[in-house]
């Protein structure tokens, strides 16, 4: 299969109906780049403005609306030594009655700089703050933002996101998933950004530690699958996603569309999918801070092994 | 430190300043066991009416408002070989147009059984539901309602929870794990029940495999300490519960209350626990079935081993 | 129909099973009074703790659970000439964003104090704050807090609501309502309190503007009527209210009640209560403040009259 | 000032940065109608896809992002006898259990149909449901869905609404009442559409009696005042609106911008519109049924006379 390199020269600020910088085919790999959210390239350049900016958009060919887009993270690796995050934790995190004492330990700066170790893998504070001193984390490099262009027109703000995919900021969103979209207009048109070397659940300080990517992926479709939300899968487990708020509708998005996965390909009746679900499903949370929220239903391969797809 | 035995002869279906069964101190241990979430017993015999009925209320000697109860959770063992779980998810886990599909698979049937392998640790269901034939679960014995009187006179029933615990229904309730509950009343009044054998994320099928159990926990007191929502503590994580709805508001307690805990006896300043939490939270979902919701708010201990409390 | 005088010595913090201060008939009529929600009598005396002490309980000879209790707020009457109000808007109901500068206007005054003529029935600033130096408005006086005991032993803080109502803060609760409850235990258990000169909807600085009050009610029964949410009527809506959180809650049980109320007693299908309520109904916001919010749902009267019930 | 006449012959589906139909004047006036949600128009033809299709937009001479464009809704006049409405409640607005009910009551037919006497400017159903024989509705026409372009290159469904408006579906939207939109592009452009005969408040059998209609609007410009929510003003309030989930989130967007009005161009301070907003406000709810709900503050207009703005 062939192996594209594209190196973007524009980015978008929207998921949404625009004109595709690469056309590929089903089983291409792409090996690219994708600047930090604030747009800011690996040499810490601003070269777009800030707010999620988009590599892409990719167009898969053969892709319609109605089918599946499967999209395989093969390589996430961050491309410079510095990274950055917010100072304190978003006010919608925390109870209200806490919000002015977060406001108050915001201070000036608005955000802080990490050293990233690339031969390590590691992370540490620039100018560490008061205990954290010794602090050293071990990267965890994920993409925050991607996804497809919306059905019937719409143009999503990369602030938020829906069925189509976007700024989930799902720490499962790491090198070697497969992730799967509905594909809601000709061509899919896959975007992709907002590197993150690695993030809390729920990003609630409002960033993760917030890096530009070498990233290669490869696409595939499935012809006439229509799924609702974007599902993905790992070594362990499948899962899928529901982007809503509150987290309440994002955990129904997920279960149902868990439901119907069980209940479709994997040859579930309601009983049996409601048995294994009940007992054995996961929950995770992507973030708790952008317009929309995130909520990760996963199940367990090794449990479906002997069930289908048949 | 004496160990008590307490063979239970009536419950409770609320959290409340009931007349103490049995006066322990700081550091004893309670050997006693817990009816299932309907009031059967070991022999399956209904002793209570159902409804999360709770063993206690123990009362702590020296336990007053505005002190911490630490309550050690060292025995839970299913003592039967009988559990059920509910048929089908709960309406509210899914999104509302997928309801109908759900009332129809219920059928006529409540409940389904399980059988419980207590020398392998494992369950199986009794009558296995189509395409389940082989399943097998490993136990994760748990409890789903457990915790202290509220504060002000309120009696809560075990239907839900709040600051004083109750049926938070969260996996990580199992044994080894400490639990803290802020004290609302002179000595405490500590309850416990509702064994679940193991038990899904969320509880989203209404149910975990409900069974009664042996129980075996110690508590101790920290004096003067005052604590919003209920704090845990297993060999990995320490990590606080917030009961509520919406799940947002779930997330908002659980993260103030760590916020508290960080910069209170753990030493770190706003901006410290800010960079700390923003990275390396992770979050778990306790139920999201019963009246109040529950979100679990977790930090490694690993990364807070330098940091005190001192 | 005997009237019963009642001067209350003592005061509840929770709606629940407590020993009833007088016993009354289906018919009867009671005149007592009830302190503000700072436990502050007519000569603002506090004499009871802080917290919406109530009245009551009042036990109605025959009331069983299952039945609904009728209440008719005959005369609700500011009995003093200070109320006092909250400084600013409660954290909960602006964004998260502005909380800080709720908190910096907050100032150390907890509460403003209002003159209330009771001759003109209207309300000013006892000490004018800027801008509002002229501002006169009419007295609405209504209860903000009242209701029966919860069933199956539950026992409520007067800071919430439920089925069993609590404290809905909704304007609609006024002189002249006939307000329904659910029984829960037996006696019914009516409690009232937390008297507020007016209010804007939501009681989004926390209060109303605060005061003791005269309080005349009747009492009637209406025997083997379950209903699951408070209803009322006054001259031109019958309405069903709903409490919890989120607010989407509120709206769903009070609309799944106004549903059961249509197509039960008057009689309506399905279909004709969605056409009617699709295209007719209104919606009020009691309070969004306190722990359960509240949202009404309300019909007019005069689309029912030809329906029923019968 | 001119007045523009304008007949629509395309229709967008999205609220976003289309090519405008008609560039007019601050101070202009314009005649032109709308199908109604499902793309018929006055003679019943399906002229368009169905889904809120929108007229416009319109482009307002020297509107730049950080203005606010006001636009007077003159006339809002039904122009056929035929209205539509959904067959019973959504399943979002009632609890999950009563789903199945609606479900079973839905029947093979999705919309029943209004005849509108636009005489009488009443509505009937053409088929009587059973006990609605007789019922007979008085007009209140508004539009249920309308608002300018939003920023950032967003292009936003008419199936929901945000800070540019959309499906807000308020009845307060009706004829006579100005409104003010943020201005995110150049030249603001300005869409209308989804006209309903009348509705209930939150739209909650799925739509109102949905119909076309002949509409005349003008227009006007605010230089240099940015509002982040959408506002209006009728004879008796000023309103702010909100929209989003859940309607929580909905009332803090409105009650933030109310405040802002208030501390704003009406000059009060945070304590001074506190006590206002705390003892007079109102609140409305628009859709409880759209991707993004809508609450709407409310505050009369003769309490601020005295105020401003200066």
């Amino acid at each position: 299969m062939p192996t594209h390199t594209f190196e973007p020269t524009h980015y978008h600020h929207t998921l949404g109906t625009h004109p595709p910088v690469l056309r590929i085919a089903p089983g291409d790999t792409v090996q690219t780049t994708c600047v930090d959210a604030a747009g800011q390239d690996r040499d810490m350049r601003p070269v777009t403005p800030r707010g999620n900016p988009m590599t892409g958009p990719f167009y898969i060919e053969g892709a319609e609306v109605g089918d599946t887009l499967v999209v395989r993270l093969e390589k996430l690796r961050p491309n410079r030594r510095r990274g950055w995050s917010g100072v304190v934790l978003a006010a919608n995190v925390v109870d209200p009655e806490d919000v002015p004492r977060l406001a108050q330990a915001q201070g000036a700066q608005r955000w802080l700089d990490w050293d990233v170790d690339l031969e390590k893998q590691t992370a540490r504070l620039a100018s560490p703050v008061r205990g954290l001193e010794g602090l050293e984390l071990p990267l965890e490099p994920m993409l925050g933002c991607f996804g497809v262009a919306p059905s019937r027109g719409e143009a999503i703000s990369t602030a938020t996101s829906g069925p189509h995919g976007g700024n989930m900021d799902y720490r499962g969103f790491k090198e070697g998933v497969t992730v799967y979209f509905p594909v809601g207009v000709e061509g899919a048109l896959f975007f992709l950004g907002d590197g993150h070397a690695l993030q809390g659940d729920g990003e609630i300080a409002g960033t993760g530690i917030e890096i530009s990517m070498d990233v290669q992926f490869s696409v595939d479709l499935i012809k006439g699958q229509a799924i609702r939300w974007p599902r993905g899968e790992d070594a362990e487990h499948i899962f899928t996603v529901g982007n809503a708020r509150p987290l309440d509708q994002c955990v129904q998005h997920a279960t149902s569309e868990m439901l119907r996965w069980l209940t479709g390909p994997y040859g579930l009746d309601i009983q049996s999918a409601s048995q294994l679900m009940g007992q054995c499903v996961r929950y995770d949370l992507g973030n708790i801070f952008d317009p929309a929220y995130t909520m990760v239903c996963k199940m367990p391969k090794k449990l479906l092994e002997r069930l289908g797809p048949t």
